[in-house]
């Protein structure tokens, strides 16, 4: 593959010179910033992030900041889960979707306060769906992307590397609920969660000044849990079942179609955008649905979409695949229509260099 | 620098096959696909497209459709241009702003009819903005991503090679007008605009059928004039200061900010998104403004802003420069404060490898 070229464009992040220090081999492109995909190999990645712990600079996770005293009802204008559970330390997985209920962003919202929300983003300027809302509306609302950059520590040593920093008090978060803990004398935001299934952290970094500090401070201190710098590693995550917006689902799906429907209360969340559509989807259930595959042979980079037949039908596609050295096959996810996405069910994926045999599986690999 | 990791979310286009049988050499991501960046060396390519004729995958460049009753009314609160002079086959240069008036994008946007539009946008998702306003103000209008891909043909001879595929007629073309032209049976819509100074077109091919068609006939035709395979090149580009929206303007920036003060008609363009706030900004006049400058001295790669200084103050910003081989400088874009933008004034700008004496330049190098 080429080469990346630089520009003030592809931000760079407060975490860049560490990044850039451990070595890193490749890139990609998330919200107009560098996000590291590679740094030892992508296999030697994925083995140490399942059996050490790893330092992540995911400061692509942007935050779409909402304050004023219409942000609550702006936030549930956004996505079709109720959140008037929602209270003050909770993190929210949220499906956001446009008025037909195509998929905008999979963001994880953090309530600050009852009129402050951050919407930590995946891949699409979501800034300016919701700004574009608050402006029309005239909502009492300020919407801005704050200068926060999360700094992910995962892995099954991610609790005591955290406790070393933070103090033994973190060990107690509970999963999706974020606290704050000292670390140089400044209050962080510390929420249990990230994205992959090895469990772990992510710390919500402001501004520069304590960003490479803290970076040092864990490479040092996690000397003894062989602590190294990471990144969201495709094997893990195509394992684990999660998805990559963008990848796996686009402004083309529905949530009931990314197997997110548990999270679309659509009969009691009323007036989200999307509603009705989805109100409408919900009755019979999605045509198409998120399934784990497993592709037999050898496969190319799966850089595109790739077609799934049986017979002369194109009946789903796959999004993103890899060889997984754990469970010794190629796991892929993909979406297939509902006559073929019974498990045990055999297709066909075309891949660029031609057409694989493959297998609807029953569950992701976990 | 690092590699960049292929995956379907950073998204290929149609002419990726011939872009990578010409040997690219490294991308940037622009709008969440694949944009070329160097094909034999930045310099090779800067003289080739400054001598002869290149084609260029500029897929990067989407669309924005906008379509129904309303999109007439849509497209002018999108904007501080006055509209009602726009006609079919027009073009026009569009800065896009926030209730701030803060740069959302630059496109060039396309009427195709009275109730129909296309915006052919900078690197943001403008989509999202346009389609949280017409949702929320109920308007009659469908915004949507289609099926188009640009490709342009830049160059001293690209009026030749344009003519040889197209025939005679586009030679006619004025700058910033469309027209349809035949292509293997098939009208396709080619506009006198791009992203450089040395002139030519831009196909904005639907579809993929006859995407690599186009590609190599032009290549074919091509070969009296020298044509290669070719990318906005960033030395060109600072040299006649064509703006890059992500680089050296950002939401942070006003038009007259990025001095296109002249496309503000605040007067008259009733009711556009902004408008109170560039009325308040155009008594005055901004207080920073977009300026060429000549930095002295080797430079590292323009990865991330630059400030500039005077003294101890900062008094400006450099985000991109290059050293250009026909004026023998390095060329530069940075915004500079009204206390030190006249030309001739020295200042000194903040490198990543230290600082370096500069000169704020009368004009950019044309």
């Amino acid at each position: 593959m080429a080469e990346i070229v630089p520009s003030r464009r592809v931000r760079r992040t407060p975490f860049s010179e560490g990044v850039e220090a451990a070595g890193v081999k490749s890139y990609t492109v998330y919200n107009r910033m560098l996000l590291p995909t590679v740094f030892r190999s992508v296999v030697e990645d994925y083995h140490h992030l399942k059996s050490a712990v790893q330092v992540w600079d995911v400061s692509v996770e942007r935050q779409v900041e909402l304050r004023g005293t219409d942000a609550g009802r702006l936030m549930q204008m956004l996505t079709p889960r109720d959140l008037r559970g929602m209270l003050p330390g909770c993190c929210y997985y949220l499906p956001t979707v446009d008025e037909t209920g195509g998929m905008l962003n999979d963001p994880v919202a953090l309530k600050l306060s009852e009129d402050r929300y951050w919407v930590s983003i995946a891949d699409s300027d979501l800034l300016l769906w919701v700004k574009g809302l608050a402006y029309a509306w005239h909502l009492d609302v300020i919407v801005d992307e704050p200068d926060v950059s999360p700094l992910a520590i995962q892995g099954p040593k991610a609790d005591d590397l955290a406790a070393s920093i933070f103090g033994d008090g973190v060990r107690d978060l509970k999963f999706f609920r974020y606290g704050y803990f000292d670390f140089q004398g400044e209050q962080m935001m510390v929420a249990r969660s990230g994205y992959s299934k090895q469990g772990g952290f992510e710390v919500y970094v402001e501004g520069t000044k304590l960003a490479m500090p803290l970076w040092n401070a864990l490479m040092e201190a996690g000397k003894p849990f062989d602590v190294y710098a990471g990144c969201p590693n495709t094997i893990e995550r195509i394992e684990g079942g999660l998805l990559s917006y963008g990848n796996d689902m686009t402004r083309d799906n529905t949530p009931h179609e990314c197997g997110l429907g548990r999270f679309c209360s659509t009969q009691t969340a009323i007036g989200c955008v999307g509603r009705d559509a989805l109100l409408r989807v919900s009755k019979e259930g999605p045509v198409k649905q998120v399934r784990a595959i497993e592709i037999d042979g050898d496969l190319p980079s799966c850089d595109r979409l790739w077609k799934v037949t049986a017979g002369d039908r194109v009946i789903g596609q796959v999004t993103s695949a890899a060889y997984s050295p754990d469970f010794g096959v190629n796991v892929a996810i993909g979406m297939v229509k509902m006559t073929h996405w019974d498990a045990g069910t055999r297709i066909v994926v075309q891949t660029q260099d031609g057409p694989r045999d493959a297998t609807v599986h029953e569950t992701f690999w976990l």
